[in-house]
């Protein structure tokens, strides 16, 4: 029989009849903001975990995955993209990835949670490898729905990096018609949007679905998958655009882009990861082909309501 | 926060750090047989369930991919498959999915474990849904390898549908080098070996990485990935042949043969599933051409250890 | 490290912080009837167990110490029980221990829920040992409130053996001064009600507080306790009378109403453990002291309110 | 149902099939050291917690009633204790009750476990009360079988406080027959010897029987039982000497002598705590009775085994 290493345990709720477990080593940062429980744990695992609101968001082990599908698929597929946009993105990662691209010239990331930022700041080094510090970074602790309905900036990327709107909390009107709406009319002609939408596992699709229905009156929208382990699920993204397809370009188009416009190489995404990640099982697309509904700030989404 | 329905769990221990956890609503057979602890749950979130040693094997929801998965690749990439040998499969899906080629006209499976197929047949007709009927098939109770040794018997597709060797058990001599290459030599000309070998997450990755490794001596192996929800990580197979290679089949070729060569539709498999699954991560790759690793009857290898 | 056996788990949650886990061989009955969620399970540390609404109810091991001390204390007190009336008691095992004495001329068990008693009855007859069919037997299923109410039947015992009222469920109106006035108003001059008022922990003492507060207004109360392994917190046990102390008879007297009085002999309760079981901690003392909660109809209470 | 508040769980596995869970509100300190793997860790129901080798050894919030259980009713039975010798006690919480009796002039602890001794004194002030500094106390890193081996002074207390042998660790050698004849020499004439000694739960009973059958040849040995609510299950105590009788003084007797010879009230013990204590279950009383095992040196004892 499997012995267990572990007496200290964090539970990741998936749903009310699923969740997934990770031994704990230690527990760095623990605290009720303002918004959300925000936790740093060591674990066995996967080692250090940024966990909000009892669901892991980034771990050290396997993070690469997860922030390398979401920035790199809509910012390769962009022939120059400049200025960026993050909505959350707390662990400084996504801004991370973002800054890779040598094209870029101003990133600004704009996360509600000043508390969220400063704790990875301080106890993840390995997360932002000191994307704070790039001076091509700007940080704002706000409502990211209100800086991009004050201002008319226009971005070339928008990565929206938040947690799906599990239940009432800080994420849910930006995960709304409206909102998307407002991100299209920031985006330079052949900007794209990017982002996260949950699992695609086929028993827990309601939220993944609707997010995907909601943002599909963007031109092109392609949703895709990645595996990220410490999920326990598989998991779900959306690129989104006026004007270009994220699938377009060929794995050999891919890789070089990679090898020209990137600091550093990639682990998880090249060429023939960007060929696979677009083909979905079928009872997927089947699944997003008969979907209705549409999220909206009078009729927001909670995934397990 | 997130409630829990369930007041009974079922914890899949992945490894001594992480694990899965089903909410459970009753538990239809549990029994230590001669071979290993078989238990058939009614999960809330994936209904029911077969779990062999603590570790889920099929559920009810979600185990349409993995049987797809592990099946039709292989049979699809051989031109017409007549004889078909099933090494484990208790549950009788994988023989359901067998059984789906019209052009199959012998189907022999044999589990080591009666009172596996024994409860699944009696508990889980929506698993088998009559395969075992079927007269084309034969099940016999015996050590597939032992069978495999004393007939000269050749098959065009010989699938391998075992738990992967976590620890001592009935499986560990059918994952190594000698069982390899026998299978190898009891296959048809065109024959193709399939078989599921754990999961690809790079976190517990020795157990898939070794499998690959051991039957690399296969001129044709191909690793592959489909994720079932209910497994909590990625999940990986391999398919092997002489002369065969499963990728080959275009996405037209591949919906053809399901329309024209196929009982019912499928649920997850088609042409461009099968264009996906072929491309894995760039890390899971390199993992792969890094390994060196190989499993012989005298150097077994238990995932844990 | 210790190693854990069961791969299912029952988690009885005693506090949003704190529970209890038993690992299950099977589950023979689960189902949500129109009172409550049963469930009857066989567990590897306490054998067949009935679960009600989440939290563990008996268990074949160690019921007879929750039994004995739910019933005897009371009745040995009484010179001469005769009428004894059950509010509860599914499992019958209460109705067992009160037929034990031979004085007893008849028995009325009020359980509002048939479904317990029915699957209990099957499933559990290690508990009620065939209770149900003795002749001084009557078991109805009814509010047991509203029995007493239109009834001006009186008895010398009076068992409360119900859940403590978590949360809303069947059980609150069986908590509050209003019932506990009608109760008293059917004792016989020298009968005596005990009851079961949750756990005596100091960190989970509200509910069992409050109970003695409300019940305190009947001349003689006295709280006492027991410890049932399988509950995982100390127990707590109140017997009330207008007339009669139980704390009264000496240890030969209870000794002695024992070997006299009772069919069979007793596992948990003598003459000693009547000495003991009266004597409560310090900090026990002092808190229901303090204690000021009375619950109401209009006032009721749930443990985690 | 009853909402869980944590994400963090620290699970205390009290058998293979039976465990009790506490939500963790954060980790303060962790480390394998040489002995054992030592935690302290803050949680939703007890507050902030010793736990060693995944057993909670005391927790903020009833550890009063561990400790004064263990020392007093040995220390108040003795007319005049001034010398007292503490085996373990990592915490200083036991030092703290030893300490608190005018009479002692010199109290030395010996623990194995520096490590743990300088984390609780960090962390756990509220344990220890500054019991460390108190110029009447002196603390050795040291095995304590070892001094009491090598040294000929004689106590009239020896507490020892250590964890029961679960499985092989520190403290086996310290529940031996050889180890009880060496402290039994290390007493004046009316010294006595008290220690904890796992649970009394019947269900587990077997380490509690078996330190009781070996401590037995002490001419005097009383076993009694406290319920401290984080640890689960009931727990068992002994106090053994070769004239005196714990059991002896009055309620009065003990009530006056908390009075006149402590520093500061209790809030546990008292003369009524004192007359409960002895009173065991009957249950309890006959598999005292029955037991014969003896745990020695070349026969020890785990739990688990």
């Amino acid at each position: 029989m499997q012995e267990q290493k572990s007496y200290k345990w964090f539970l990741d709720i998936l749903s009310p009849d699923e969740g997934h477990v990770h031994g704990i080593k230690t527990v760095l940062f623990s605290k009720q903001t303002k918004f959300q429980q925000v936790e740093i744990m060591d674990t066995g695992g996967y080692g250090l975990c940024l966990v909000l609101d009892g669901k892991i968001q980034s771990s050290e082990k396997d993070e690469f995955i997860y922030h390398e599908a979401l920035v790199h698929p809509a910012m390769l597929a962009h022939p120059d993209p400049k200025r960026v946009f993050v909505v959350g993105g707390g662990e400084g990662a996504t801004l991370r990835e973002v800054l890779r691209h040598r094209s870029v010239e101003h990133a600004m990331m704009v996360d509600i949670d000043q508390e969220v930022v400063e704790s990875c700041k301080k106890h993840l080094p390995q997360l932002h490898q000191g994307s704070f510090d790039d001076p091509r970074a700007e940080v704002k602790f706000l409502d990211a729905r209100k800086v991009l309905e004050e201002s008319q900036d226009r971005y070339d990327i928008i990565v929206i990096d938040i947690s799906e709107p599990v239940v009432e909390g800080p994420a849910y009107l930006l995960y709304t018609k409206e909102f998307y709406n407002l991100v299209q009319k920031r985006l330079t002609p052949n900007g794209l949007i990017t982002l996260q939408a949950g699992t695609t596992a086929h028993t827990c699709f309601d939220c993944f679905n609707a997010v995907y229905q909601t943002i599909k009156s963007v031109p092109i929208a392609v949703p895709y998958e990645a595996w990220i382990p410490s999920f326990g699920l598989p998991w779900g993204f959306i690129a989104a655009s006026n004007t270009v397809d994220p699938r377009q370009p060929s794995r050999e188009d891919v890789d070089k882009a990679i090898a020209t416009r990137l600091k550093g190489g990639l682990q998880y995404f090249d060429g023939e990861t960007h060929q696979g990640q677009y083909k979905l099982g079928k009872h997927t697309r089947e699944a997003l082909a008969k979907g209705t509904r549409i999220i909206e700030d009078n009729h927001p989404l909670y995934t397990y309501n």
